[in-house]
C-alpha cells in the first residue's frame, strides 16, 4: 500500500475554476500563446499520406526517430552534444521523472533535493520508497557545501534539482555551482537529475550551460514552450543507463502517443520556435515585470520576494508567524488565487511562504489580482 | 535497483521489421482498418472552435469528462451499469496495469494469475515488486478450484485475469466461471482485475458478461478497437478506490493527452462504432479462419492448438520436447515470425508453446506464412 495524499495543487485548482478568479496558482503556460494554427496543421498533416497508418499504430518504446533527432539537436545547440540514440521520449517530463525514479531508486532510497522543490519530484520520489532529503539552497540555487555534507551524511543515490528558474522558487544555479553540484555528486558516484522544463524561458542575462556529465540525466518538455496538453517530455541519459530506462518506460504505457509525436516531429521540423520562443519570452517578461512591479503594493512590508531570470515563478516569505495556506482562505474569497508554499519543503514546512505564477495572466489582469492579493494579505 | 529485462516480444519485433517479413508476431491490429479519415477529422476538430486552447493545456488527472462519459456508455451497455465518476482514461491500458500495481501491490505482494497470461502484466507485477503466482488454467479459463486453493495458499492481493479470447491463449472464461471467480476472490477480500482489451472483438457466439462487483477494476482501451497509437485506456474502479488510483495516474504522468483525449471524445460520439466493429469483426473472422484452416497442414502431427471465439491470438502446443525459441530461428530464415511461449509463463515454462496472431496480415498472406512455418518445422 502506497500513501494516499493527493496533490494540493491539484486540489486547489479545482477551487480556481471560477471564471471570475484571477489565478496565480497553477504553472499553467498561456493558452492564447499558443500556436494552435501550426499545431493543428502538424496533426492533419501526421494523419495524411504514406505515413499516417503508421502514425496510429504501436510504435517503439523509445519514441519517434525524428522527433529524438530534433531534440537531440536542440540540447546540442545548448552545449550538451547529443545522439538521437540518447534520447527518450517520455508522456511528458513528470513521466522521466517517474521512469528515472523506478529505476535508480528502490525502496528506502534517498534523494538530496533542494530545499524548496517542484512537489509532484517529492510525490514521485515518496511513492517510489525514497525519501528526500533537502540541501541548503540560497538565492545561486543549491548549496555545494550542504550538498558535500548530504553526500557524506546521507549516501543518496540521486541529486534532484532545477537549476533553470527553479519550480517554486525561480531561482538559478549560477555557473560556478553547476560545476561543484556535478563534480561533487560524480565523486560520489551519484546521479544528477537536471530537470528543466523552463530553461529556454529566460527573459534577462545569458543562457548558463546545462549540467553535464557521464552521471547528469536531463529531462526536458514541450508542455512550457510548445504545449502540455501534448504531454511530450523527454530523458538524455547516458547509454549505459538507457536500456534499464527503457523497460521502466515501457512497463509504464509501451511508448508515448504515436499521433503526438509524429505531430511534434512536423512541427519542430517546420515552424520556427525560435520565432515562437522570441514571442513567449518577449510577452511572460512583461507578465512578470507587472507582478514584480505590483508586488511592493500588495504585500506586507518585510515581504520577501525572488526576482527571477525567467520561468514562471515568485516566493515570497511573508513576515511574522503567518500561515499562507490560512491566508489562502480570504485570497479565494477576493477572487484571487496563489500556492501556499508549506508542500514544496521536502521536510520542514515554511508556512510563511508563498508561489505565484505570472505567466498565466495580462498584465491588466496581473495588476487586478495583485490589488485583490493586497485586499487579502491586508484584512 | 529493479529487473533490468526487455520485453521478448519488443526484442523480437525488431527482428520482424524487414518488409519481406510475414510476422504473426505482434498484437498489432490491423492497420488498413484504421478509420483514418475518421480521426484526422476529429484531431481537426479538437483543435478548431472554442475549446481548442483547452484542448493543448493542461487537464484533469481523471481524464476529459466526455470521453469518461462515452467509455461508461459503453460499459453499462454491455453490462456493467457505470457512470462517468467510475471511469480514469489512461496512457493505454498498459498504463492502468501500472497504476494497479501502483495503489494494490507493495513489494513482496502475490498475484494470482492465469498460466500463460499477458506477459507484459507479468512484467509489470514484477516490476512493482510483486510475485505472480500461477493458477491452473484449461480451454475454459482460469480454474475456480486451482483459484480456491492459490487464494488459501499464497494470500494474493489480487487476481488478473484476461477474461474474454485471452492473451496469449485465445481462450475464453466461462459464464459460470467468472462467478465462481468474482465470488471466490470477494469471499477472501481480494482484488480482481478484468483486462478486456479485445472483448468486443467476438468472431463467434454471444457475449458474455464482463466480471462485476465491488471488488473488481475493469481495465480497456481503443488499442485494439480504434488504433492503438493514441495510447488510449481506461480503467473502472469502485468509489473507495479511486482515490488513490488517481493519486497513482497523477504520479505517472499528470494525465493523458489532452488533444488525443478531446480527439477521441469528438470520434465516439460522432462515429457509428458499431459499424466499425463490426467491419473489423467480419475482417479478423476471416482472417483467423484462414489460419484455422492452415494450420493443420503447417504444423507437426500431434500439435494442438486453440480454437479462439474472438480477439487476436491463437496459442499451439508442438510435440515432442521442442524449444520454439529455437524454432524461430529457421522461422525468421523463411521470412515467418512468431512468439515463442515461454515468456508467458508465471513460474514453468512450457517451451513446446508458441503464440500465433491471426489480425495484422490479410488470408493470403496467412496462407503464405503457414507455408513458411511449415517449412520452418518440418526442417
Amino acid at each position: 500500500m502506497r500513501p494516499v495524499e493527493s496533490s494540493p495543487i491539484r486540489d486547489l485548482l479545482a477551487l480556481t475554476a471560477h471564471p471570475e478568479m484571477i489565478s496565480f496558482a497553477g504553472g499553467l503556460p498561456a493558452p492564447e500563446l499558443f500556436d494552435l494554427d501550426g499545431w493543428r496543421r502538424a496533426f492533419d498533416r501526421a494523419l495524411t499520406g504514406p505515413d499516417a497508418r503508421r502514425n496510429l499504430q504501436y510504435a517503439p518504446t523509445e519514441g519517434n526517430l525524428a522527433l529524438r533527432g530534433l531534440v537531440a539537436e536542440r540540447l546540442t545547440a545548448r552545449g550538451v552534444p547529443t545522439g538521437a540514440e540518447d534520447v527518450l521520449v517520455t508522456t511528458g517530463s513528470q513521466q522521466a521523472l517517474t521512469v528515472v525514479a523506478a529505476t535508480l531508486l528502490g525502496p528506502g532510497a534517498v534523494v538530496a533535493v533542494e530545499e524548496p522543490t517542484y512537489l509532484a519530484a517529492l510525490q514521485c520520489f515518496r511513492m517510489a520508497g525514497a525519501r528526500p532529503v533537502p540541501v541548503t539552497t540560497d538565492e545561486d540555487g543549491m548549496v555545494p557545501g550542504s550538498l558535500a555534507e548530504v553526500l557524506e551524511r546521507e549516501r543518496p543515490s540521486l541529486v534532484y534539482l532545477v537549476p533553470n528558474f527553479a519550480n517554486p522558487t525561480g531561482r538559478t544555479l549560477t555557473a560556478a555551482r553547476r560545476l561543484a553540484v556535478t563534480e561533487l555528486a560524480a565523486a560520489h558516484g551519484v546521479w544528477v537529475v537536471d530537470d528543466d522544463p523552463y530553461g529556454e524561458l529566460r527573459y534577462r542575462g545569458e543562457p548558463l550551460s546545462p549540467l553535464a556529465g557521464e552521471g547528469v540525466v536531463s529531462l526536458g518538455s514541450l508542455s512550457k514552450i510548445c504545449a502540455p496538453g501534448l504531454r511530450l517530455g523527454w530523458l538524455r541519459a547516458p547509454a549505459a543507463l538507457m536500456p534499464r530506462l527503457v523497460v521502466a518506460k515501457q512497463a509504464a504505457d509501451l511508448h508515448t502517443s504515436t499521433v503526438d509525436q509524429a505531430a511534434a516531429a512536423i512541427y519542430l521540423a517546420e515552424t520556427d520556435l525560435e520565432a515562437h520562443l522570441a514571442t513567449l519570452r518577449t510577452e511572460y517578461r512583461t507578465r512578470r515585470d507587472a507582478m514584480i512591479a505590483a508586488l511592493p503594493g500588495a504585500v506586507p512590508d518585510g515581504t520577501r520576494w525572488t526576482d527571477p531570470d525567467g520561468g514562471m515563478f515568485i516566493w515570497l516569505h511573508l513576515p511574522g508567524a503567518v500561515d499562507t495556506a490560512t491566508l489562502l482562505r480570504g485570497a479565494l474569497r477576493e477572487q484571487v488565487a496563489f500556492v501556499p508554499g508549506a508542500p514544496f519543503f521536502a521536510t520542514t514546512p515554511d508556512p510563511s511562504t508563498m508561489r505565484l505564477s505570472f505567466t498565466t495572466n495580462t498584465p491588466d489582469q496581473i495588476v487586478e489580482g495583485m490589488r485583490r492579493l493586497a485586499r487579502a494579505l491586508g484584512e
